[in-house]
């Protein structure tokens, strides 16, 4: 019997916001996975560190952050290949993951090379965008709006018709992109609606109107449009 | 000192999906607040149940399935009165909440009448899309992709606009809507991406093809339409 990869979803940071199953698999564990940056540090295996056992097996999936697709592509086969070694074995494999595994999250390049040959289970986590809206006191969306996504990378004019397409908007991997998508959300009339947050449910959280947004924005950032209550309410 | 309004979301419906803090706050709660249908049944306190204390004070949100607003607006306004009475002896209210508080919940039109007066917090929980997500194998978005958060009662030319304009599109909310989707869905040509689950998590959890699909859909049920895996996997 071969082992089963699974992808566990560990939430935005605060370690309390981690689910009752993940809390379980990563408590028995005898493998654990997770991505990690050039120089080793890994957020994934922060949230989760007090429930790795100490006699655990831990498989760094360090990439490389570059443009060019080859070195990363190389990284995700190294990993796959030292996770497809440990599951022929008969041993479970978890992989550690920021948020949710299926949302905006590095795991699927894991999956993809895992699915085909192993049976995986993956185990939804908390994302940014939903502990954001909490941390902000802001309803993402209710009844019959709509609500987008939108990787902050877009082109302004993509940007543009994305935004005003939507009823409420959570604009993914600000950072260097703030100065220009706030330029955009001024030009749309939208910037008393726009919120700013960072490193949302961490200690060092911090929360503010977008216009008074740091500009570049660090990488766990995130801004969120939501419209006036409705009279509902 | 006045008591704390607690929104806590509790995940999809599988127990084991509820973060460990809203397993801390459900199991000290001294008063828990839960939407219900009229005939007493309520989906939310049945994920909590087994955390909720034998001395627990409870209230019961039944808020009428009206099409008009003025029963539901009535409900909400006697059950933020009976809160409002807890949070002024000082007491904590839990008031336990399907999936997120924030995504497409009833809670906030409880959040909307309390939180003027008193201390609020929310608890993010998973929501039914990343489980569903999660319980068909399909990530929602990776790099640069929109992912667009639909209502399926939306008009037909609405939803073809929308579903068009994103990269990958999850359906909320499909029901009885869901023979008039999977038209639209068709003519867009988008069909074999399109993937129906119903009750996510729960052991009477159903998932197919959507032109399988039951018509109409149970209330719990979801629509993801995923693009092909990029090249990059």
């Amino acid at each position: 019997m071969s082992g089963i990869l699974y992808g566990v979803g560990l939430g935005p940071g605060d370690a309390e916001l981690m689910t009752l199953k993940a809390a379980r698999l990563i408590s028995g564990a005898k493998v654990v996975a997770y991505p990690a940056l050039a120089g080793g540090s890994s957020f994934a295996r922060s949230i989760a560190a007090a429930l790795i056992r100490d006699d655990v097996r831990e498989i760094m999936i360090s990439v490389p952050m570059k443009v060019e697709r080859g070195p990363a592509q190389a990284a995700y086969d190294a990993a796959a290949d030292e996770i497809t070694a440990i599951l022929e074995t008969g041993l479970d494999v978890v992989v550690l993951c920021e948020g949710d595994p299926f949302f905006y999250g590095s795991f699927m390049y894991i999956y993809a090379r895992i699915k085909p040959n192993f049976q995986t289970e993956i185990v939804p986590g908390i994302t940014a965008m939903t502990a954001s809206a909490a941390a902000l006191g802001l309803p993402l969306a209710a009844r019959n709006e709509m609500l987008s996504v939108i990787p902050g990378p877009l082109s302004d004019a993509e940007l543009r018709t994305k935004i005003s397409a939507a009823d409420s908007v959570a604009i993914m991997k600000v950072g260097r992109h703030l100065g220009r998508i706030r330029d955009v959300i001024t030009d749309l009339g939208l910037l008393d609606q726009a919120h700013y947050i960072e490193r949302a449910t961490l200690p060092e959280q911090q929360k503010k109107p977008l216009a008074n947004a740091p500009d570049p924005a660090p990488y766990f950032s995130m801004i969120l449009i939501t419209k006036e209550a409705d009279p509902w309410l």
